[in-house]
């Protein structure tokens, strides 16, 4: 049952999103200046905070490298103090990272100022437009999500 | 002048926005796997491509890489077939990288892949809703783009 749905709109749609994000992730970034942590760091750490506990192999699947490099990068980041290494709890074989107190204050921070930014944004928009566009982003993630569960 | 604008909604906006955006990127990403291209060539290709005509040490600053680890990534990404270093027509002491078409072709099936998978999840919404969203993205990114330049 495909729509008409012009590809201009799918288009524009696309680049608006694409733009906003990385207006948004540069405000943010402007925090890592002061932490030692490199950009793949800060994205696995991003990983390690919002799915818990994962393990390696998890991980590297999450960010798309491989094994080994994904292991090299947790192992700097352990020396770094951002995460350790932790046995599961049923399975002492399995090892899963978690993200330690530094690794989620820097997270924090990051988020932090992404708010701060897009609450000085919104205040161009009236509380009509603001409650719209939450509505209609929540839509389409709740869609999204739907087709990625109805895929794996 | 500051608005009443609850705390909750920018929360509520930045993460899906966020999540959105993990989300298409997921998929668009899908395609490297047939292409021999590390994220961090991936990320730098973007960026030639978008502004076009970039100098290594402006690449460095927008990807927050240092100049010398740029110079490398830019040497990789020559080798790969990705780009090429020319001489600036004005200034022959100036260096800028240029995206060859193997890159241009990477990037383009990329996006290509996003826009089909943002298509699909539209069909679920109406075409009021549709529009609604773009000229609200539209809006906030020109918000954006205001304030950007104000800063700079």
């Amino acid at each position: 049952m495909k729509k008409d749905l012009p590809e201009d709109t799918v288009f524009e749609l696309e680049k608006r999103l694409r733009q906003i994000s990385v207006a948004i992730k540069k405000r943010g970034r402007k925090i890592l200046t002061n932490y030692p942590i490199t950009p793949s760091q800060f994205i696995a750490l991003q990983w390690i905070i919002d799915d818990q506990d994962l393990t390696i192999g998890e991980l590297a699947k999450k960010i798309g490298l491989a094994f080994s490099t994904t292991t090299d990068l947790i192992n700097r980041m352990e020396a770094n103090g951002l995460v350790q290494r932790n046995k599961d709890e049923k399975d002492r074989r399995i090892v899963r990272i978690r993200a330690l107190a530094k690794g989620e204050r820097i997270i924090k921070e990051v988020i932090d100022e992404r708010r701060e930014y897009l609450g000085r944004i919104l205040q161009s928009f009236n509380l009509e437009q603001t409650e719209q566009l939450t509505q209609l982003l929540s839509l389409l993630y709740d869609t999204m999500h739907r087709e990625n569960e109805r895929d794996d």
